[in-house]
C-alpha cells in the first residue's frame, strides 16, 4: 500500500534509490515542507491536497505525480524526519569522538549532547508533536497505515540503538539495560515531556525526568 | 473558565461537593459514558453535542443544563478517569498490605500489581488512548483548555506519587529517584507503549520497556 520498503532502509546514500531528477527532488521537498506547515496549522484531516499544493506553489496534478495520496505524503514526511534524526545523531557522535580523545571519563555534557541529538527537531514549537498526534489518530482509525508507520518507527529506533550503543562504548559507558529498550524509554520520556509542554503551552521541554532517566540508563562500562 | 478547582481536589467523599441529586448524577454519568463512546468513534472535533445527548437518550437542553460546553464535558470525563485511577490504585494498595504481612520481601508480583493499577483503564482497546490524543490536539490548539488540563493531570500525578511512595515503603522498597519523577517516567513509558500498540493495531501493550523501567526505578529500602 505504501512504499515502506524504501522507508525502512533509512539509506543516506541517494545512489541506493531509484534515480530521481534534482528538479523532481526539489518539488517533493517543497511539497513536504508545505504539508508540514499546513498539517501543523489546520490538522491532518482538514488539510486538503489543494491547500498543500497551493502552499508549495504547485498544482493538484503536481501533487499526485509525486505522491499517491495525502497519507503517502505523510509517511514520506515522517521518513524524512527519521533520516534527519539519525543524521543529526551521527553528527553528534562524530563531534563527541574528539571529546573522548581529550578526556576519557564520564562526561555529563557529552550525555546531554546525545540527549539533544536523540530529541532533535522535535521541540514543541516546531509543530512536530502536534503533527505527530494528528498522524497517530489517523493511524489508529486506519489500521493499514498504522502498521506501515510502526514498521518505519521500529526500524528508526533500531538504527538509533546501534548508533547510541557504539557511541557509549567509545566513551567508556554502557546502557544498564538492552539498548533497544533504553531507546524506547528515552523516546517515550521525551514524548511525554514534549506532550506536557505542548499541552501546557510552554515553549521548553522540562528536562528533569529525561535527565533522571539518563542517569538510570547509563553507567560506566 | 473551567471548574478546575473542583477537579484538582480528587475528593472521594461526595459530601465535599455541592449537593447533586442522585438523578442529576445519573444523567451526568450517562452523558459522560455516551461522550466517551462518541469521541472514541468519530473524534472530539466531529462529535456534536446533539450526537452525545442522543447517544445518552437525552435532549440538547439536558446536555447544557449539565455541562457548559463539549470541552467542559471532556474535562469532567478526564477528571472521572483520574478519580477511578486513584481509587483503583488505593484498592491495589489495600490488597498488597496483606502480602506484606505474609512475606516481608521484594515481590515481583506485587510490583506488577502496582504497575497494572497505575495503567488501569487505559488499555488500547478501551478507546482511551485515542480519545486522549484527540484532547491533546484540542488543548494544543486552544491554550486555555491546555493549562486547565495540565493542572488537573499534575494534581493526579502528585496524588499517585504519594500513594506509590507509601506503598513501596510498606513493602520495604523505595524509588531510586524522586517519586514525582518516577511517576512521570512510568506514565510516560506506559503512554509510549500504549501508543505503539494502538498505532500498530495490537490488542496488548508490550510490557518489556515498562518492566525494565520498574527494575531501574525500584530498589530495596
Amino acid at each position: 500500500m505504501y512504499p515502506i520498503q524504501r522507508c525502512i532502509g533509512y539509506s543516506h546514500d541517494v545512489t541506493d534509490l531509484p534515480a530521481i531528477s534534482p528538479r523532481r527532488e526539489r518539488t517533493r521537498e517543497r511539497l513536504l515542507d508545505a504539508a508540514a506547515e499546513v498539517f501543523a496549522r489546520v490538522g491532518f484531516g482538514a488539510a486538503s491536497v489543494e491547500a498543500i499544493a497551493d502552499a508549495a506553489g504547485f498544482t493538484r496534478g503536481a501533487f499526485y505525480s509525486n505522491f499517491e495520496s495525502k497519507e503517502a505524503l505523510f509517511l514520506a514526511l515522517i521518513e524524512r524526519q527519521g533520516r534527519r534524526h539519525v543524521a543529526a545523531l551521527e553528527a553528534a557522535v562524530a563531534r563527541l569522538d574528539a571529546d573522548v580523545v581529550r578526556a576519557r571519563h564520564l562526561n555529563s555534557d557529552a550525555i546531554r549532547s546525545v540527549l539533544a541529538a536523540v530529541t532533535q527537531g522535535k521541540v514543541p514549537e516546531s509543530g512536530w508533536y502536534l503533527m505527530n498526534s494528528e498522524f497517530e489518530l489517523l493511524a489508529m482509525r486506519a489500521p493499514g497505515i498504522g502498521a506501515a508507520w510502526m514498521a518505519q518507527q521500529r526500524a528508526m529506533r533500531a538504527e538509533l540503538s546501534g548508533v547510541l550503543d557504539r557511541l557509549l562504548g567509545g566513551l567508556g559507558l554502557r546502557f544498564t539495560t538492552d539498548p533497544a529498550i533504553a531507546v524506547e524509554l528515552l523516546l517515550g520520556a521525551w514524548a511525554a515531556s514534549a506532550r506536557d509542554a505542548s499541552v501546557a503551552g510552554e515553549p521548553e521541554v522540562a528536562p528533569e525526568a529525561l535527565e533522571a532517566l539518563v542517569d538510570l540508563l547509563i553507567t560506566e562500562a
